[in-house]
């Protein structure tokens, strides 16, 4: 046992997440935001549903970016280490955050998670917010920026269904683009319902599994912190 | 405008669904399960995240036994009624249940869609629930029976995350097994993850765009309405 909410299983570290008692969830996260990037620290919130690919993504990232940043990476998740075991095999620094059955992290909730994190020199935070379409949407985490993933075998028409998890993402990345011969998957289409939601966001086709479209998506990153950096 | 919350979207039935004021959700759950029992209404309530195909599983459920139940369709989505306009051209009674951004329906939800429905002659009443791996699995709505879709593109890991929505599942329908080629699912392992969270669940694959193994869904689902009508 690390702490009272903490401890070690085998070579992870989780953090049992306890639920926030702020009613002001938008200052919390703006309060958040100014802090880390007085410490220069660049968060990703990265969202999806559950099995669209965001730990393989993730691990492209990392590989693409590990030389050009210090990553840290957060695991939420209701339950188990699967993902964080994965990410800790990457060698960056990684942290799983344990819900407790909680459907979506808030802006105090991240705060915990950066703080077991122990961000010290890190400068690209990454949050994997537990798989949900749903509720993750209604909370501003604090974070720099939104991602999502949209795969595939989910199908075009998900804008249309989750309308406000499109509306608050700057980049919507379409994952597992090496199986589009097998889908009803119109690629244009779901530009034009992502576009309905938000004009500005970014679409980029990925394949996580094969690192297709990779490069794309790290370039924006990239731009990203530069510009926010400033 | 049909009434205060209701409305006609073409031949689309709307009802806008209110957030219930009642903190005993189970005790409501059980008064309604009583009441469809005694008006003779199997009610099965399926779940999965977005895009795993239960619209899909729904269209070929109902081309399966719609000549032996009289069937009812409420199909809850946070907006749009992309889905509700393919079930209606099945030609059975249904109706869309907006949830305004919640992620899940309790019994007093269900009621309210139960009561828009009409149930009336209605035998077999099935609930598309909001796509959700997390929340939906936290309220009873006072179904019959629990059913969910895992796809094969989401990952045979899933039991591991999401533990609670396979725990109190009845049956779960592992689905989009014409895809199992390209994808790392391991059949064998996933039946022993689910089991581990529910010993009794039934693992059914199928694949709803094919009809491949919906007979035996469909049978097992004759088999419930059978022994609950006793």
């Amino acid at each position: 046992m690390e702490s009272e909410s903490g401890c070690e299983m085998g070579d992870i570290r989780v953090l049992e997440i306890k639920e926030s008692v702020f009613a002001d969830n938008d200052k919390r996260a703006e309060e958040l935001r100014a802090e880390l990037k007085e410490k220069g620290v660049f968060l990703l919130n990265l969202m999806s549903s559950p099995g669209s690919g965001k730990t393989t993504t993730l691990l492209r990232t990392i590989e693409a970016l590990k030389d050009e940043f210090k990553i840290g990476v957060m695991e939420a998740d209701i339950d188990s280490d699967v993902d964080a075991r994965v990410i800790a095999e990457s060698g960056v620094k990684s942290i799983q955050l344990h819900t407790g059955g909680m459907c979506h992290l808030d802006a105090e909730m991240t705060r915990q998670g950066v703080e077991g994190l122990e961000v010290g020199d890190v400068e690209l935070a990454i949050l994997e917010n537990v798989g949900n379409l749903v509720c993750p949407a209604e909370f501003d985490t604090g974070a720099s920026k939104n991602a999502m993933i949209l795969s595939v075998p989910e199908g075009h028409d998900k804008p249309l269904k989750y309308p406000l998890m499109f509306q608050i993402c700057d980049v919507v990345l379409i994952n597992k683009i090496d199986v589009l011969p097998y889908f009803d998957f119109d690629m244009e289409l779901v530009e034009q319902y992502v576009h309905k939601r938000n004009p500005d966001a970014r679409v980029i086709p990925i394949c996580a599994k094969t690192g297709e479209g990779i490069d794309v998506w790290a370039q924006w990153l990239r731009n990203e912190i530069a510009n926010w950096r400033g």
